[in-house]
């Protein structure tokens, strides 16, 4: 393998860092500073005191241990954000040509920047936010979680609206819900049951469509034994799934983002949240009670859907590190918050309006 | 005032809402949800069950009651889904466009949504991921906050390498405040004071430039019988708010955030964090410790960044309300994050790179 070792150019990576180019890079950093103190003339300028030799050996130290590169990493910022002062615009230029150069170099080896990856390769691969490829023929599916009173119900469907997507609430489902059970019923006859096998139905009748009689019977007794509150929640989950596949939507709560975690389908997951006297002052207002009365509200109802999503999910709710994006929503206000949302997939090209 | 009751058009919208306006409103509400209930032929696709008179009636009692505004919202969200689904397109197209004009005027009604604003108008003026008007000629000041091993430091080294502009952290402040105090002993020589006096030093040699001797003697006793913690934030605060005036840069915590709010100035403030296991197990690997030793310290170093920040801040570090955005590196790696926050600065044209 050839190995260039002078300072001028282009070192050859192979996949193990080989001393030699280690040193290259370490004497590059070196001299690099030296120039840019010089060009700057600042007494302060200067990141390395100590002579060439000694200051390499240091580097290279630094290198090697993973603990420690982020000491490199900062002192060659440091030459960085020095190198920007420089008031001549072609020694300016040369320099940050040589810095740039050294931060590829820098990056190119494995941990030399301190860089472990963080990433959730399973998570991320579902994040729509994250992974324009992943999206591409996927349903845009915004799943939304917030505080009581962070005016996340406005914003989630104030951003249907925006991008003239359908919008799912627990009120909805609810609805829903009581829906196919009433239809269930009018099934047991037999005129309702020809009914429903002869008309077009594509609405959110999603049952009816593919299901024979015997079929959505056996669903509705699927959950026996199981609580009202859990058949809910598997009733929905399933409704959630279902229309992930045929259609876009925002869906308020309902643990949305974790169902669509589990079941493999790309999606974003956001929570809203704002501090918490603005979320109580809001609520005072809008159900017009007192701040006490406020407070007391929405300690319950936080506690209510923290109880809910960890009882399903066992995560934490709220934490920031469920969701892909936490949004302040006290930092855009309403309308600015639905701008945000849909500037960001916006930004990721995930967001053309049908 | 002349106001306008057919129900073909154009209500004229006052600052008060006569009650003409919301019987109109209610009025066509019900009628596109049998007209969409129609042209479905959906046994389910209904939301009014009820009379006319009945629903109108039902509909603008929870018009005029704000803490019930929700519930209009969602019937109406119903029949917005419902209409989608029309198969034939030019009834789909009409029962669209009624569909907008009647979202505009329930908007136009305050409170009829139960859209009440929950923004921080201060806070919000000064977010420049919110308000693109704040941020014209404005510094792009980025201040990032992380909890410990969710590979902050490198998505903030990365981003301001991404951006081409400075990048600080506690080490880097360290080295600039270290290199004060020199100066401040050097120039206790005249000669050195001379030579203050006529080289032109643009670089993080901020004091030197503007002030005198004796300024910058008062500026370091200044703070005499504080505790060398206070000193060095209140000299970091200064330090932040001097750079701001002057250039774009990343800062990683220092409190940054809040330093520019109590200032003024524009910035975004953004969190980042991971899940706890996966953060340790990341530490684990880059320290070289097991993960019960990474474990100990993550909540070490954690803690000690959360009690830094809520002694100078008094808020609560961490929490998703005191940032702009959250973001969960876990979800897009560390390029990823890099990635995303550069998307999201450029998608509210904050970020032409120089």
């Amino acid at each position: 393998m050839k190995i260039d070792t002078q300072l001028s150019g282009d070192v050859i990576m192979s996949g193990e860092q080989s001393m030699t180019e280690l040193v290259n890079l370490a004497g590059r950093i070196y001299d690099l500073d030296e120039r840019v103190y010089k060009a700057t003339g600042s007494a302060l300028g200067r990141v390395f005191y100590r002579n060439r030799e000694k200051t390499i050996d240091e580097l290279l130290e630094n290198m090697c241990d993973t603990s420690r590169a982020h000491i490199i990493r900062n002192e060659f910022a440091l030459i960085g954000n020095m190198a920007r002062t420089i008031p001549n615009r072609d020694v300016y230029r040369e320099a940050m040509t040589e810095y740039n150069e050294i931060v590829h170099q820098l990056r190119a080896l494995t941990g030399t920047l301190g860089k472990r990856e963080i990433i959730n390769a399973t998570e991320a691969r579902l994040n729509s936010f994250g992974n324009a490829k992943a999206i591409v023929g996927a349903h845009k599916i915004i799943c939304i979680s917030r505080s009581y009173g962070a005016g996340g119900d406005d914003i989630g469907f104030g951003l249907a609206d925006k991008l003239k997507i359908n919008y799912y609430d627990a009120e909805i489902f609810k609805t829903v819900s009581k829906r196919l059970e009433a239809e269930s019923d009018e099934e047991m006859s037999d005129a309702n049951f020809e009914l429903s096998q002869n008309i077009k139905n594509p609405g959110l009748s999603y049952a009816t469509e593919h299901m024979t009689l015997k079929a959505r019977m056996a669903r509705f007794n699927r959950y026996h034994g199981l609580s009202a509150r859990d058949a809910l929640f598997f009733t929905q989950s399933e409704l959630l799934c279902d229309l992930a596949q045929k259609e876009d939507f925002v869906v308020m709560g309902r643990c949305a983002d974790v169902i669509m975690s589990n079941n493999h389908i790309p999606h974003v997951s956001i929570y809203i949240t704002a501090p918490f006297k603005l979320r109580a002052q809001r609520m005072a207002e809008i159900n017009d009670v007192d701040m006490k009365q406020a407070v007391k509200q929405l300690k319950q109802v936080d506690r209510r859907h923290a109880s809910y999503y960890n009882f399903y999910t066992g995560r934490k709710w709220g934490n920031a590190s469920n969701y892909d994006i936490c949004i302040n929503s006290a930092r855009y206000g309403i309308k600015g918050s639905i701008e945000f949302i849909a500037n960001v997939l916006n930004g990721t090209g995930n967001s053309d309006e049908k």
